[in-house]
């Protein structure tokens, strides 16, 4: 079990959520990974996703986000610059061989720069336009950016597995983007769906996102 | 001079765009990254910006955008894994010391994903919503995440010449970002700004951004 208080790597998460973020928040992807290749990390649960945060915390993290990774005196920030410097330790995450380890590199920036930001307009969309009468025309004039994205994510994965030989941190990130988008955005590319049932099935990703809600469940309101 | 037909590097850009995004393709940031190293490219221009492309091109880069970045048969795409190839063969890009190369792909991931994304949804609003009634209030509702994070940049600056103890691939990423902001924007965050003008002040830069500005005055329509 990858959670433990004496683990040399500290990752940094929020201590509560609200309901809809639990299991969305980024220390899941480290999670996922540190269970994929069986390395134990120790939590550091800091306060709620809202609260403004210590300066000490912004040192570390400057936008007050969640994770922060320490080891051995090295301090990463962003979840992709994390799952780099996790992968670049295990071949199980990043492959050693030039070509396939930049491909792998590839697609992880790709998830973080070209798809999961057309999804996070819709969201950013939805959330502040809440009651609003301009959120349905934003909203349907926004939306094909991301349908163009899936689209094409949809032909580059076709019948393969994972989007490289096997499974890698561009897989991690982009099946974790991929959990966010609501089923009837997935439905027109079936491929895309088996490929976040397949990445969301595997026991690391269960164990991770277990561990995550169980530190959620452990600080809820009435233990506070 | 880094473009050179017969360099080893090969990286693509378009050959025609709209005149607003004229020294705005991420191509740029690849050709200011070897420029600051002094590795000689070849530049491959495919066609202009909105067109279809060949599948061929779609193999190398699933979105059809540019730069793919080619080398002794490593292919790559996005901007940002290419920057960490090239980052990786050079400390005046990325120190090799665990903690400062920590902190500056952290900064690039954080420019990436965290920053560009938020200023993304404006253009994108602005361009959709244009002769649309509800542009002004999804565009009011959606400055204040951009403006938070410029906030919180501007805080984690400081006054320090750049982000880390020397210009990274970091620096290199977040200025290009930065450079897309509109002034008013900008103008509560007077370090952010003199960040920017340092960056673009940077002989490496401008010969980038001259570099690709004539390699769209080469295949301009008239001498098409």
């Amino acid at each position: 079990m990858p959670v433990d208080p004496n683990a040399p790597i500290e990752i940094t998460g929020y201590r509560r959520v609200p309901p809809f973020a639990e299991g969305r928040i980024k220390d899941l992807r480290v999670r996922w990974a540190l269970e994929e290749i069986d390395r134990p990390y120790r939590e550091r649960l800091i306060g709620g996703i809202f609260e403004d945060k210590p300066e000490a915390y912004l040192a570390d993290q400057p936008f007050g986000q969640v994770p922060v990774y320490k080891e051995n005196g090295v301090t990463l920030f962003e979840s992709g610059a994390i799952l780099l410097h996790i992968g670049e330790q295990d071949e199980r995450l990043l492959p050693s061989d030039p070509a396939q380890r930049g491909q792998a590199i590839s697609w992880m920036i790709a998830a973080l720069n070209s798809v999961e930001p057309m999804l996070q307009i819709l969201v950013i969309l939805n959330v502040t336009g809440a009651g609003q009468d301009w959120r349905e025309a934003a909203t349907d004039a926004a939306r094909p950016f991301a349908e163009k994205r899936l689209a094409q994510l949809a032909h580059a994965l076709g019948d393969r597995e994972w989007l490289g030989a096997g499974f890698t941190v561009g897989d991690l990130v982009m099946i974790d983007v991929l959990r966010a988008v609501p089923a009837p955005m997935l439905a027109p590319h079936p491929n895309l769906a088996a490929y976040v049932e397949r990445g969301t099935k595997r026991p690391a990703f269960e164990r991770a996102l277990t561990a995550q809600l169980a530190s959620y469940a452990n600080h809820a309101p009435q233990d506070a």
